[in-house]
C-alpha cells in the first residue's frame, strides 16, 4: 500500500488544483511593471528617458515553481497598491528561486515521486522567499549570485529532507544509480552550458554598469581556476591518476557558486582565482571522502552530491562575501562607488563596511537555520505514505513514473493501446 | 524505379543550381540596411542619434531556406530603389519563415527524400512570404510571435502534404519510428532549449520597449502553466498514471505557440496562465486521441504530431490574439500606448479595437486557406516518382540517405574506399 | 616506461603549480578596467556619458588556458601603469585565444596525454599572443573573427605538432576512432550551437554599431550558403549519393571561419554567399581526399580533420579579407565610414586600401610562419618520454585517462574503493 506508485488521479488532481489556484492568484495580484506596460511612453516622458534601450529589459535577460515563486517573491518585493508589478527582473528572480529548489531535488532524486517533488516545491519556494526577504530587506545583505539565498539554503534544505527520508536498503537499487557512459556525456553538455552561463547568472540582477560588468569578470576567473584544481585533485585521488567524470561535471562549477555573493564587489581577479582554487579542492574532496561518509555514518543519502557543489561552496561564498565587504573602503571603490556598491545612504547612511560584513555573516546563519528547519518540516510531511514514492528495490528506476518504450513497440501511434479508452480501464 | 533512392547526381545538382541562383539574386538585389552600412555614422548625425547602442542590432539578436526567405520576405517588406536592404531583423524573420518550414517537415519526416524537402522549402517559403504580406501589410494584423503566420500556416501546410503522400503500408517500418531511450533524452535537450528561448522568439521582432518586455513576460507565464497541465493530463490519460516523454517533449511548448499573437498585447499574466493551461490540455489530448484518429480514419500520417504542438495551439493563438485585441481600450493601454500598440495612426487612424479584432480573425482564415491550397500543390508535385523517396519498408531508416558506420569500420580514414575514386565507381 | 600513463602525481603537480603561478601573476598585474571598476560613476561624469548602457559590457558578451591568455594578451594589449586592466572584451579575446588552442588539440586528440595538452596550451597561448600583437598592432591588420589569428594559426600549429608526433602503428586503435551512431548525434548538437553562435563570434569584438551589425549578417549568409554546397558535395562524392555525418558536422561551419576577417567589411551579402559556397566545397573535398592523403603520404594524422574546417578556410578567410580591403573606397563606405572601418587616422592617416590589403596579406604569412615554427617547438618538447602519453594500441581509449564505470559498478558511492585510502595505495 505504501508503495502504490500509480499516480493516475493523485498527480493530475494536484497539478490542476495548483494551476487553478495560480490563475486566480495571478488574476487578483499580478500586473505589469511600468517598464512592461503600455504607459511606458508616458513613463519615459515623465522621467526624461530619451531611449527605449533604458528599459530594464535590455539590461537583463533570461513552471509551477516559477509561478509560485513569482507570487511569493512578488508579495515580498514588488507589492504596490494591492498588486504585484512584474518585470523581467522578477522572472529572473523566480528562476533563481526555482534553481534553489532544483538544488534540493538533487539530494532526493530517485527515491521520491513527482507528487513529493511538487509538495517540496510549494513549501520550499515559500520559505525561500521569506529567507530572501529577511536577508535582502531586513539584514540589507548583498547576495547577487545567491551563494547564501540560493545555494546554501537549497543544499541544506535538500540534505535535511533526504536525511529524514533515509532508506536503509537503498543499495538494492545501487547499480541503477551508477553512471553510464552515454549519460555521462549528456551530463557534460549540461555542465558545459552551466559553466558558460554562470557569469550571466551571477551578474543578472546586479546593479547596472560597473557592478554587473565586474560580476561577470569575477565569476569567469573563479570558474577558470576551479577547473584546474578539480582536474589536479581528481587525478591525485585516484590510484592510477585517472580523471573522474563526476568530479569534472560538478566540481568545475563550484567556483561559480562560491563567488555568488562577492562577484559584484571588489574581490579582484586574483581574489576570484583564489576562491576558485579552494573550491575545486574542497568540492572534489567532498565527492571522494565526504559523500560516502555522510551516507554510511550520518545516513544522509545525497543522490547528486549537492553538498559538494552547492552546500560547501555556498557557505564559502557567504564567508568570502563577508570578508570582501569587511575590507571595502573609499580608497578602493571611490566615494560615489562605495556608497553605490553597498547602498550606504538613507537608512544605511551611517553604516561602515564592518557593519555590512557582520550582517553578511549573519545572513549565512539565517539561511542555514531556515534551510534546516524548513527541510525538517518538509521531510516529515513527505514521510506520510500517501505520495506514491517507490519501494526501495524500485528506486532510481525510470519505469516507475515514466512510460518507457519496449524494444519493438511503437511510441507515437498506438491505436490499440488501452490508454485510448481510459473509461474502460 | 520509383524507389531509386540514390541521390548522387540529383541532390548535388539541385543544391548547386539553387546556390548559384542565390548568389546571383543576392548580387542583384541585396544590400545592407543603413544600420549595418558604414554610412551609419552619417545616419546617426542626420537623425540626431547620440549612441551606437540605438543601432537596432542591440535590440534584437538570433539554410537554403534562409537565403530564399531573405529574398522573398525582402521583396515584400524591405524593397527600396530596386534593392532589398537587410538588417538583423530580416535575419530573424528569415529564421522564423524557415521555422515554419521545419514545422511542416515534422509531418512528413521519415517518408520523404532530401530532394523533396528542398522542393517543399522552395515553394513553402514563397507562399509563407505571400501570406505574411497579406496578413501584416494588407490586413494590418499583429502577429509578433507568429501563431498564425508561422505555426498555423506551417502545420496545416505540412498536414496537407502528408495527407497526399499517404502510405498505406507504413506500419511495415513502424518499429523504426518508435522512440528510443537515448533519442528521448536527446529530444529533451531540444525541448529544454526551445522552452528557454521561446520568450526570446515571441519578443524578437516586437516593438522596442514595453511591448518587447511584455511579450517575454507573457510567454514565460504561458509556458510555465502549460508544463503543469501537460504533466497532469499525461499522467491522467495513462492507465498506471505514468508520464509520457512524447507529451513532455511537445505539449510543454504549446503554451509558447498559443501566445504568439497576443504576447505583446495586454493579455495580462493571468491571461497567459489561462492560455497555457488550456494548451497543455488540448495538446496532450491531441497526442493521445487525435493523432491516432487522424492516421487511421483520415489517412493523415503526422510523424512528429505537429498538429498537437503547432496546428491547434496556432489556431488558439490566433483566436486569443483576436479576443485580446477586441478588449483593448485607452483605459488599459493609455492614450499613447493604445495608438502605438496597434499602429492606430495614418491609414489606421480611424480603426477601433473591434475592427482590429475582425482583421485578426480574418488572418486565421487566410493562413489556413493558404496553407491548405499550398500544401495540396506541393503534395501533388512530390507525388511524381522522380525525387528518390524511400520504399514503404525503408521509411524512417537512416541508412537510406546517410552513411551509417558499421560496427568495426573506421569512419575518418578510409583510403581504400571506392568513394575516393569516384571516376571509377 | 615510455608508456607509463599513470598521471597521479605528474598531472596534479603541474596543475597546482600553474594555478599558484596564475594567482601570483594576477595579484601583481591584473586590475579591473574603468568600465568594471566602481570609479565608473566618475568615469561617466568625466566623459559625459549619460547612461549605464554605454558600458561596454552591454555591447559585448560571453581555463588555465583562459587565465594564461588573459595575462599574455593583457601584457600586449591592455597594459597600463604596470597593470593589466581587464574588461569583458579581454574575456572574449581570451576565449578566442583558447579557441585557437582547441583547434590545434583537434589534430592530436587521442594520442596525447592531459599533461601534453597543458604544455601545448602554455606555449601556444604565448605564441598566439605574440602573433596577434604583430598582426593587430604592428601590421595594423583587421581580423575581428580571427580567420588568421585564430583558425590559420591554430590549425597549422596543431598539424605541425601531430606531424612530429606521428605514430606509424596508429591503425591498431583505428576502430576506436571510428564514429558511433550516438556520438554522431552528440557532435551534431555541438555543430548546431556553433552554427547558431558563429555570427556572435565573428561580431563579438567588432567596432560598435554598423560594423558589428554587418559582421553578424555576413557570417549568417556565408554559413547558409556553406550548408547547401556541403550537402551537395557530400552526396556527390559518395557512390550511392548518401550524406556523411562527418561532413555535415564540420564543413557546414567552414563558411563561418572563412568570413572571419572580412565579415565586418563591405563584403556584401552576395560576397558572403560566394565565400560560403566555395568553403563548403573545399572543406568537404578536404575530408574525402586530402585528409587520407595527408595521413598516408605526409604522415600527418589529423584526428578531427582540422585542416578542412580551420586550416584551408582560415587561409581563404585571410585572402578574402585582403581582397575585400583592396576594393574598399570612399564611394562604398562613405568618407567617415571608410576612415572608421580601417582606422585611417593618426599613424595610418596616409594609408590607402591597397596598403591595407598588402598588410592583410602579410598577416597570413606571419600567422603561418609562427604556427609552423611554434608547432615544431612544441612537437619536439612533447616527444620526450615524460608526459605519460599512451601506447599505440591504447590511443583513442577513454579508459587510459578517465575512470570509466564498469557495467554493474556504482559510481557515486564507493566506500570500499581504494581511492578512499590514498595513503595506503
Amino acid at each position: 500500500m505504501a508503495w502504490n506508485t500509480n499516480l493516475r488521479w493523485r498527480l493530475p488532481l494536484i497539478c490542476f488544483l495548483l494551476e487553478a489556484a495560480m490563475v486566480i492568484l495571478f488574476g487578483v495580484f499580478v500586473r505589469y511593471n511600468p517598464e512592461a506596460d503600455p504607459h511606458w511612453e508616458e513613463e519615459k516622458r515623465q522621467h526624461n528617458i530619451s531611449s527605449d534601450i533604458e528599459n530594464d529589459f535590455y539590461y537583463r535577460y533570461p513552471t509551477f515553481g516559477i509561478q509560485w515563486a513569482l507570487l511569493m517573491q512578488g508579495w515580498f518585493h514588488s507589492f504596490e497598491d494591492g498588486h504585484i508589478l512584474i518585470s523581467v527582473e522578477n522572472l529572473i528572480n523566480a528562476d533563481f528561486c526555482v534553481g534553489s529548489v532544483c538544488v534540493a531535488f538533487g539530494a532526493v532524486l530517485g527515491k521520491v515521486s513527482p507528487i513529493q517533488l511538487l509538495i517540496m516545491t510549494l513549501i520550499q519556494v515559500t520559505l525561500f522567499s521569506v529567507n530572501e526577504y529577511i536577508l535582502l530587506n531586513l539584514l540589507h545583505v548583498k547576495d547577487a549570485g545567491g551563494s547564501m539565498t540560493i545555494h546554501t539554503f537549497g543544499a541544506y534544505f535538500g540534505l535535511m529532507v533526504t536525511w529524514i527520508l533515509f532508506r536503509p536498503n537503498l543499495e538494492q537499487s545501487k547499480e541503477r544509480q551508477s553512471s553510464v557512459y552515454h549519460s555521462d556525456l549528456f551530463a557534460m553538455i549540461g555542465t558545459l552550458f552551466l559553466w558558460m552561463y554562470w557569469p550571466s547568472f551571477n551578474s543578472a540582477v546586479s546593479k547596472h554598469g560597473d557592478a554587473q560588468h565586474r560580476a561577470a569578470i569575477n565569476t569567469y576567473c573563479s570558474l577558470a581556476a576551479c577547473v584546474l584544481t578539480t582536474v589536479a585533485l581528481s587525478s591525485a585521488l585516484q590510484r592510477k591518476g585517472k580523471l573522474d567524470m563526476v568530479h569534472i561535471q560538478n566540481a568545475t562549477l563550484a567556483g561559480g557558486v562560491a563567488v555568488g555573493t562577492a562577484a559584484e564587489m571588489m574581490l579582484m581577479p586574483y581574489g576570484s582565482l583564489i576562491v576558485g582554487f579552494i573550491c575545486g579542492i574542497v568540492s572534489t574532496f567532498g565527492f571522494v571522502y565526504l559523500t560516502p561518509f555522510l551516507e554510511s555514518r550520518l545516513r544522509i543519502q545525497d543522490t547528486c552530491g549537492i553538498h559538494n557543489l552547492h552546500g560547501m561552496p555556498g557557505i564559502i561564498g557567504g564567508i568570502v562575501g563577508s570578508v570582501t565587504a569587511a575590507t571595502a573602503n573609499v580608497g578602493i571603490y571611490g566615494k560615489e562607488g562605495f556608497i553605490k556598491a553597498f547602498d550606504f545612504e538613507g537608512p544605511k547612511s551611517d553604516w561602515t563596511s564592518q557593519i555590512q560584513a557582520g550582517y553578511q555573516a549573519a545572513g549565512i546563519f539565517v539561511s542555514l537555520t531556515m534551510a534546516i528547519v524548513g527541510g525538517a518540516i518538509v521531510g516529515v510531511i513527505l514521510k506520510f505514505p500517501l505520495w506514491g514514492d517507490p519501494a526501495d528495490e524500485n528506486c532510481f528506476e525510470d519505469e516507475v513514473y515514466w512510460e518507457v518504450p519496449k524494444d519493438e513497440e511503437s511510441h507515437m501511434y498506438r491505436p490499440e493501446e488501452p490508454a485510448l479508452k481510459p473509461v474502460a480501464s
